[in-house]
């Protein structure tokens, strides 16, 4: 099958053996995935996090490892990314019995086998959807309704994100939001805000696509921060609700920078995926009493209510998705990914 | 009157006037009074940190001045440090009425008069402990009962540190807790996990005499980070419990070792007070959903409740003072602090 694939740090099309699948998997070929943020960082990132995390581990190698914790690609194998998908089901696998072929399905991006869990679209093993085909566990599929888009069902995952974050903050009626970094992670974070009538919610970010598409979603006021920092809009919307900040923009000096605008109590959610290092004043969180919360991914069950939201309709995502590529179309949709101006969310249809 | 005074982060001992008591003040004389670490820091990273707050203030000018921040000190003046006291009343300004002369007292550093709220110890205008005289707010101060000692009652303000520190970390029955850092506000953390009965308590430190008192206090374990980190320490003791880590060491790195020990989706208290720039790695604090909350200080009535808990004796802390030293003494003090391995708390006595 054809497929973007990642050796080394670096990314290029061609062609790999299809999968095959196993007991309790099914076949399935990618109708829609999109690309993560996360893979763009892997790219860049992904040799020095390597280092860092065995660094870490290294410093305690009696710490307990976690049984849930996916396996997690070789850099030097084949690595296919791509763990926001919808896809068809063209294949069983022995023992299957709860899904057949021509179903769409969405799935948490992850496999269990004989050998433990693997990270789907982080795995040498389990190739993810920025190629054609795919195995599935059974048992992980969700059926995708017929109203339902696969561009906006593969939204799943990275609206998962944003419901997960939403949940860990424990923001609730009368706390006001800021969500810094209006990519499809800090989109869904307004999304979610907006569907439980938290407000105001202050969107920043330097492209005015993504601007309006928050907007679209919910976000009460949107701020371009070389105008107008994000605090400062909300001083003027607001000023006096507690203040939850969702740091959704995933480089260094962001979570200073939400520690430098955050007042007094409040709480900062950091939902951006930053891979180097970081630093920050402790003096400026002391003196604030502020709360740093990290979170990561969703549970099963958020994953689920997820796609049940989708399909209740109850958000309009199709906007989100400001391009489609196919798979040799990939490497330039992680160049013009770096360009966010243009885009939100850039769906791979590679069949 | 003689006293330790800091002038442009410089500590010379000389002879400043006495200070006079306003209407609703007491003139007071310095009975005890603890050398606290952040004044350590202040004369090492005070000017570093000066030159931090102020780009933090600029980067933001409309942000909304809290009415109940302290006055702080301009470097050029001369500035009498020590906010942990206990004194003697020798002397009523006009109209204090709840107060007479010859009782003991404590209180929050911090005065009020027209000009707003300063805080007693780092102002030029209300000097601290390290002189013989102060004045106090009558209705600030906490008269001591006679079965305290002046030297443990000076205590109180850096057991309130400890007390605010657990109530922000919302740790309760169940949870375990780790302690890096066994100065004064380590201690005091320690001491009220136990008066709580929460356990087991980890602590860490260099120091054989701080591992020492901790145990005193009621730490169920203690190490030496060179040989046994806190970590693997609270594994072979518990292992299982939810746990929150108490970082009061202050010193850059220590965030991040302490979120390189977290479990998963463990609490950090940031009540160590690190004036420099810091680093962490956001990938571990997401990787395990950590959260760090940051505290400074106490609210009035912990500084109260604090108060009680010293007089009902539930602490027993005279261990706590390992050396007192008169005004002339106190340079030598903040040189023999810099060397943690002998003491806990150094008290000033001037009179």
């Amino acid at each position: 099958m054809r497929a973007a694939i990642m050796t080394n740090w670096d990314l290029r099309v061609g062609d790999v053996p299809d999968p095959v699948p196993d007991a309790g998997q099914v076949l399935a070929r990618v109708l829609a995935c999109g690309i993560c943020g996360s893979d763009l960082h892997m790219l860049r990132f992904g040799a020095e996090l390597r280092e860092t995390m065995a660094d870490v581990e290294a410093a305690d190698p009696e710490a307990p490892v976690d049984p849930l914790r996916p396996q997690m690609f070789e850099p030097h194998g084949d690595c296919i990314m791509g763990h926001e998908f919808c896809c068809e089901v063209v294949d069983l696998g022995p023992g299957v019995s709860t899904l057949r072929t021509g179903q769409r399905v969405v799935s948490l991006p992850a496999a269990f086998d004989g050998d433990g869990v693997h990270a789907v679209g982080y795995s040498n093993r389990y190739p993810g959807g920025y190629g054609e085909l795919m195995v599935l566990d059974e048992d992980l599929a969700i059926v995708v309704e017929d109203d339902v888009t696969s561009g906006v069902a593969a939204l799943t995952e990275p609206m998962a994100v944003g419901v997960h974050a939403v949940n860990r903050s424990g923001i609730g009626s009368g706390d006001a939001a800021i969500v810094m970094g209006l990519g499809p992670v800090g989109l869904a974070c307004v999304a979610e805000l907006a569907r439980r009538g938290i407000g105001p919610i202050v969107g920043a970010d330097f492209s005015p696509k993504r601007r309006a598409l928050a907007g679209h979603l919910g976000c009460h006021e949107v701020v371009d921060p070389s105008d107008e920092s994000a605090i400062a809009a909300w001083r003027r919307v607001d000023g006096s609700r507690p203040l939850v900040l969702f740091e959704a923009v995933g480089m260094p000096g962001m979570i200073d920078q939400a520690m430098r605008m955050a007042p007094r109590d409040s709480r900062i959610l950091v939902v951006g995926v930053c891979m180097p290092q970081d630093h920050l004043l402790p003096m400026v969180g002391i003196g604030r009493e502020l709360s740093i919360q990290f979170v990561l991914g969703y549970t099963p069950e958020e994953f689920a209510e997820t796609h049940r939201i989708i399909t209740d309709g109850s958000w309009d995502l199709e906007p989100l998705i400001t391009g489609t590529v196919d798979v040799d179309g990939i490497p330039q949709a992680f160049d013009d990914l770096g360009r966010p101006d243009e885009h939100a969310k850039i769906i791979v249809e590679p069949s």
